[in-house]
């Protein structure tokens, strides 16, 4: 049983943690940086420790600070939310080392999802669907113009130590293949200290379709269906809708069955999320990537399943088996999040930190709001911008849109920008209202006022 | 189609009022006294004008300035709330006559359910259960000490003009009986108008379990299950919940199948409430009263049924068929209201109106906040002191109160008293926590500290 957790994280994820613990009895330490010693995370928790200065090298990912504050108090387990430590194998090993309990999967899971042309390889020997490429890292240029022409162009270069948007370059044909595998490679080496790389078929039109899959230490995997996060910016997701309105019941089946088989084959446990490129002209899906972590998005799961995510990590982390079966799960209604963020939209989305002067968020049927902010609270200029999430519930897509347009309409922020006149411009738009498009919708529709 | 609608009325419920017209894509016209100029619901209403000065004799319940911002704004439609007009038979009938849609039943099922002897006869005739008591208002004083030896002490004396507490004068032999007539009659005189008084038999033990009703133009009626509101504090609930510790199935049905029955007797249309005294030693349950309006505890109803109430009261009003029918209405999982005052609770709830200097709802999975209240809001010392109401979903009655008492331990309000420090012992009451109570549970259970 967990009785005391240590909370490795800040912001809106660390409030979410500690609600989840207190309406379980369970006992939370924050752990914070001196920018953000005024932190909702920080007033919340039932003791809160500084781990050190700003930069989070020094402090949010500083595993001296954070074991010694989880030692000191004493506490059973850590979570690390999601970013910062969440997908850090060594930590995880360090905290099983200390026997305080990690809140996520075995380090050894964490590796293998990690490296990207190991979990490929993984994915391909339990039968996952993974885009057309190289059998793992390519050995030459002659083995990527082969492969090249027999996937067809256009191809992308992927480093295998990459992510985030970072160590890819698309290949229209053979010159910038050549030209673009050297790159990359020289790139790699020196960002990652890897110069290995591997090719996929570029798949240009497709949405990005994750399933969240929810695993104990005994073998039992459930998925709790898709969610729909095409509305992208430059790879950050914007918008996240459950469920997708491009999936049918038996594509929500298969890949629902394909995300299974993924964490099954690399002992998973906990909660995860499998990351697709969903063909929406074929019905194809690809396996992308694994988070083996909390994502940002888990509110619109919980909204259409009624399942509390991190109080099922918690329980997994505690060694419990999991309490529902696939059969058990049913999905009702449609749920939507938008991130709203501190940026200006209509300046290219630049940062606007500072004092919120005023706040008051939306409230009412079927508004969930998770956030740290709270009126007077200054926004530090350094971390992620994010300072609110709005998730609305409806019976139809049409009714959790017209619940979200209703819910940012009335939410007040006072002092910084926000992305949210941004939104309403989204959930306004033909396209988007349709439901029909796919992740590179922002690159088409400029949704901006200059 | 309703196009623009007028709130007839302030705080939370008007919010509500107006959040349920936006997402419908009505718009709204709020109105204020002169005390409510700064008022959340004057904000967020597309227009707003001020109907008088502060007293509510001269603003809320002033007809004709409410009728002639009605008439000005070209508004189809009013809807009254809870309080003030909701219940006023003479507005709704001066709606119908100024060809504006009072959203409400109509003027004969508000007087026949008003009036508490009429009520109770066309209740008997419909086959509803009402108390053992008088056929009418007695006649004499021989006749009351007849029909209470029949009935058998102690008996309650209630003025047909009465309501909300007054008027109602309980006796337990004859000579108090004698004595309580008399003075009951010469009170009711006095205070309404009109001097009958009827005798029913005094049920102590019981709880209060009210049936939710929503009926069309079309002689369609369904009903949305039960609330428990037995914790009361001098009549004044504090507290509901649905479904209610008490209550089977098959009493659910009963208690629904009669619910449905009384509102057919009256051709009820819209959302309105029996309430009922339920007798937990015998399992018998007895006709209370109608109220023919929404009431302040409708959300818990909305959160196990996913049926919008407000919205169904508006389809319902400009003319919709009930797309609802009996077996579509499903319960699920647990709901809890928690009513936030602006009052000490230590102080015998005296009001504590002045400016909230400081104000943060609770938020995240499972909680859910109405409100009119913001950070600077001044509360006007002149109206109903509820700045708040709290309502919480679980799978479970104790996963319910679990995230209540996470809510309130974390919802910021400074600057006045509220009954948030009250409500958090009442959730950890052993006798609360075992569902186990009745009516009287604060006139046994002293929860304030002196």
């Amino acid at each position: 049983m967990i009785k005391k957790l240590l909370v490795a994280n800040r912001g809106e994820i660390a409030v979410r943690i500690i609600r989840a613990c207190r309406e379980m009895g369970i006992e939370t330490v924050s752990v914070f940086s001196e920018a953000d010693k005024d932190s909702l995370h920080v007033r919340l928790a039932d003791e809160a420790y500084c781990i050190g200065p700003t930069p989070s090298s020094k402090s949010y990912l500083n595993f001296t600070n954070i074991m010694s504050v989880a030692t000191l108090t004493g506490v059973d387990a850590i979570h690390p939310g999601y970013g910062f430590l969440a997908e850090n194998a060594d930590f995880a090993e360090i905290c099983a080392a200390c026997n305080i309990t990690f809140v996520g999967p075995s380090p050894e899971a964490i590796s293998k999802m990690g490296t990207k042309d190991v979990a490929r390889d993984t994915m391909k020997q339990a039968g996952v669907p993974i885009v057309p490429g190289s059998n793992g890292i390519i050995k030459d240029i002659e083995e990527a113009i082969r492969i090249a022409s027999q996937i067809s162009y256009p191809v992308i270069i992927k480093a295998t130590a990459g992510g985030g948007g970072k160590g890819i370059r698309v290949a229209r044909n053979e010159e910038e293949l050549v030209k673009g595998v050297t790159i990359t490679q020289q790139e790699a080496q020196t960002a990652f200290g890897n110069p290995g790389v591997y090719l996929e078929k570029y798949i240009e039109d497709f949405r990005h379709v994750e399933i969240q899959v929810l695993a104990d230490n005994y073998g039992n995997v459930v998925h709790l269906g898709e969610r729909d996060c095409s509305i992208q910016r430059r790879l950050q997701k914007l918008l996240e809708e459950t469920p997708s309105p491009a999936i049918s019941e038996v594509k929500r089946k298969e890949m629902g069955d394909a995300a299974v088989a993924a964490a099954l084959a690399v002992n998973y446990s906990g909660a995860g999320t499998v990351e697709f490129i969903y063909d929406h002209n074929t019905g194809q899906f690809y396996f992308m990537e694994m988070n083996t972590r909390i994502q940002v998005e888990h509110p619109v799961t919980e909204m259409v399943t009624g399942i509390d995510l991190i109080q099922q990590q918690l329980l997994v982390a505690q060694g419990d088996k999991l309490q529902i079966s696939q059969e058990d799960i049913t999905f009702s209604g449609w749920s939507i999040e938008c991130r709203i963020n501190a940026e200006n939209p209509d300046k290219n989305f630049m940062p606007s930190p500072g004092k919120i002067t005023m706040y008051l968020p939306p409230g009412g049927l079927g508004v969930r709001v998770d956030s740290a902010a709270y009126p007077g609270y200054t926004i530090p200029p350094y971390y992620d911008s994010m300072i609110a999430k709005v998730i609305t519930y409806g019976v139809t897509r049409e009714e959790a849109i017209a619940k979200m347009k209703r819910a940012l309409s009335e939410f007040v922020i006072e002092g910084i920008d926000t992305t949210i006149p941004f939104h309403l411009r989204l959930l306004e738009n033909e396209t988007f209202v349709s439901g029909h498009f796919n992740t590179k919708f922002l690159e088409i529709h400029d949704l901006s006022q200059k």
